[in-house]
């Protein structure tokens, strides 16, 4: 493993992010706020820090291996929200370098959780920064779960082709990488700026609807305001925010595809995108109906309004919320919760296990079942026409146990430090699944401020975990990774 | 699928179950008891219909195929506990049907969750009849597990003997059952007697030995007082149950080669037993330090006794409780869950996961990481130094993956019914790991008898699927099973 040429790539990165803080400063010099020394200061010292970096380790530069991906995707996911945190410290001298690491890393892995009250008397600038920061991280991710996670033999995008299943030992990643990048950031880029101008077209300020745009593209769930989009208490900013939510909960590749074609077709023909619109409006209509029946608003008109805009909401694990939905009766913030686990598609800013991995888990659950009656039958299990190989069966199968495995070490973490049941385990979900609100202390009304500086970190961390997909990040702790 | 040769089966197996009436019977008689006249008469009424049963169908009796297993296994779970509620409804006329079936339902499963208060009220032969019951489902489980469901592909034993992974077509059932079962059930009675001597000679009473024997070696949980062994406040009788109760969560086909073999070292050779007893150990230390620490228990000794006996109680799915452990730190009960979800060995008569599925879901996990590191490496999964072949590996993750699945159901059910989330949850983890307590309103110091009567059906149906394994039930919904 060559940590110093990883480093170097690294510093590269980090004088990149650093020119990234101009545009908060941009927000904090128009609107003369507090941040702009904050913001200049962190500029010059991430930079700094970057140029010193890859100075240092420049006569290691190389082309980076596959398997140097596993150590460089978890630093850069590591490194970067310390350096985020920069402005947020010299800003607001009050907080801790816990709180802060935890609000950066919320931000970039775009799970939306937030340690900070009183949202709407921060500097301008600090609030462009936080969301600034999601969609920075979809850029991030969008790229990571497409073109550098396959590369390395993990992910859920690897399982569409099977070209790309197992790595490719001697390709190099840079240029490959940065073609796919270019292409997918020109649609993340074109739905960013449509989502932008309809944000201010449905009544939102300038600041507001770049704040909001970029929360709601990387599926983030930072708001400006501490009542989240019930702040606007507008249907038509939430009828907005329903639309992009559900666009980029989307593989974005399928947009690249369907810029390509000039055709929607590519939308029906895909198997992700085929479940994901019917699962949401499902559940949408199902919750919706729940609330009614149980008469939690006076009309079926508003149980939808309130449904539509949450529902997808968690579901797309964007974290936005227009009302307390956990006062609702029980069974709709755990159908809420349990959705936001697998609803979102692979290659989208979404987290959790993705359709893609469902479907196959489900196919091969029902496989078993016939091999019970049939055992000498071979039936083999198929997406999209397309044999699926046992091993990569084997592969998402690991990743479900692992999955689950983490959700219990979390909960158990949690409950072990103090937090009651609910909290923890729907804070586990929460943060795995890069959501943003649980229930109980960490619901939509309240946030993760409360917890103890060791609860913070080990949300931090499932953070971390869930949006690298586990096992790239597993993997740093096996003896195997690190023996030539 | 021939439905008529397995009523004929059952039909014979319903007048045979007339007869363990006669148990509750005789201590009726002995104790004068209010039972007297419903065991009569449900002895009658049951060894009539089984006559009946079997006569009709006499034309359509023949050997049974593998294939019939699951049709006879879910039929004879289904049926036995019906005719079971006889003597409860009779001898309890307030009773409901649905609170009677649950009841003999969850002593014929094991379970040993109950919906009667006021045990000590009632008759002598009631409560035998339900602790019977455990006895009773216990014999035919290890049976079950250790001999019928590996015939048919099913089950976790199966996964020690690569000659019976597949079932065998053309195998004839009845006889070699019932070669396995001869063995078994007499180690299983041994054991049995010397546990009733064991309780008598620490203190109980003969009928209480004789109730809480059946109870312990069914790993099953019902008690004859509400306080459960908290009722006898003996830490004599709480040594004996968890020396017993951990004795029953070991495979009873390693008691058969221990006494066949006259050496203790084929418990240290199995891969099971040499994790089951450790973990249960360490379970217990962690625990009790847990309540040392947290100050609940004045001394560490007292902590340590209430551990010992509740965390083996739980952790081996049996779950007698001698305190209120709901009131500890949320911590240690939730571990307690866990831990009932995975800890007994497959062939006992514990419920869950089971050790051996873990180990090798375990060891998946691991091998899926170093492939990620090596991806051309050839790493096969061994269990006691044979290799697993992939097609047991998959069905034990498609078994995993359906205990989710069916986990995530139950607890949506109930839910949507109204219950709150920690009790809808842990009602679904106790009755699917056939544990029996969970916590909230079906706590340690309450019971199910606040359930409505469709939470009640959802949960007896959950402790049959449990107790089934899952797949052996579930088969039986798939159209390819009734397809010829
Ligand atoms: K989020
Ligand atoms: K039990």
């Amino acid at each position: 493993m060559g940590l110093l040429p990883v480093i170097a790539m690294i510093g590269r990165m980090v004088a990149l992010f650093a020119l990234l803080m101009l545009v908060p400063l941009g927000f904090a010099w128009f609107d003369h706020d507090r941040g702009e020394d904050a913001f200049i200061t962190a500029t010059l010292i991430t930079f700094g820090c970057g140029l010193v970096m890859s100075l240092a380790t420049r006569r290691f530069r190389r082309e980076l291996q596959p398997r140097d991906g596993f150590l460089l995707v978890t630093l850069t996911w590591l490194i970067l929200p310390a350096f985020a945190t920069l402005p947020l410290l010299l800003a607001m001298p009050d907080l801790s370098f816990t709180d802060a690491y935890f609000e950066t890393m919320s931000g970039l892995t775009t799970t939306g959780a937030t340690v900070l009250t009183g949202l709407e008397k921060l500097p301008l600038s600090v609030n462009v920064w936080r969301c600034f920061l999601v969609l920075v991280g979809g850029m991030g991710i969008i790229v990571l779960v497409v073109a550098i996670l396959p590369l390395m033999g993990v992910g859920a995008t690897q399982l569409f082709k099977s070209e790309t299943a197992g790595p490719m030992k001697d390709q190099k990643l840079t240029p490959r990488i940065a073609e796919t990048a270019r292409g997918l950031w020109a649609v993340y880029f074109t739905v960013a700026t449509a989502c932008f101008l309809s944000f201010h077209w449905a009544g939102m300020g300038w600041a507001d609807a770049f704040m909001h745009m970029c929360s709601t593209m990387g599926l983030g769930g930072f708001a400006a305001y501490d009542a989240s989009f019930g702040a606007f208490n507008s249907p038509l900013i939430e009828a907005v925010a329903v639309f992009f939510m559900l666009l980029a909960g989307v593989n974005f590749s399928l947009y690249f595809l369907v810029w390509k074609k000039r055709s929607l077709l590519v939308l029906w023909r895909d198997l992700e995108a085929r479940v994901y619109f019917p699962l949401m409006i499902g559940s949408v209509l199902l919750i919706a109906a729940f609330l009614s029946w149980h008469g939690v608003y006076p009309t079926f008109w508003e149980s939808l309004r309130h449904a539509a805009f949450n529902v997808v909401s968690i579901a797309t694990t964007t974290g936005f919320a227009t009302v307390d939905y956990a006062q609702w009766p029980i069974f709709a913030p755990v159908t809420m919760l349990f959705l936001c686990s697998f609803a979102t598609c692979a290659g989208s800013t979404g987290g959790g296990i993705k359709l893609i991995r469902s479907l196959l888990l489900h196919k091969q659950a029902q496989r078993e079942l016939t091999r019970i009656v049939h055992p000498r039958a071979v039936v083999p299990v198929t997406l999209g026409g397309a044999v699926v190989p046992n091993q990569v069966l084997a592969s998402v199968q690991a990743f479900m146990l692992i999955y689950g495995s983490v959700m219990v070490v979390v909960t158990m973490l949690l409950l072990f430090s103090g937090l009651d049941l609910i909290t923890a385990s729907t804070a586990a979900i929460a943060c795995i699944n890069n959501t943003g609100p649980g229930l109980g202390q960490v619901g939509p009304a309240n946030n993760f401020q409360g917890l103890t500086d060791f609860q913070t970190w080990v949300c931090t961390f499932a953070m971390l975990l869930g949006r690298l997909e586990l096992l790239s990040v597993l993997v740093l702790f096996t003896p195997t990774f690190w023996r030539r």
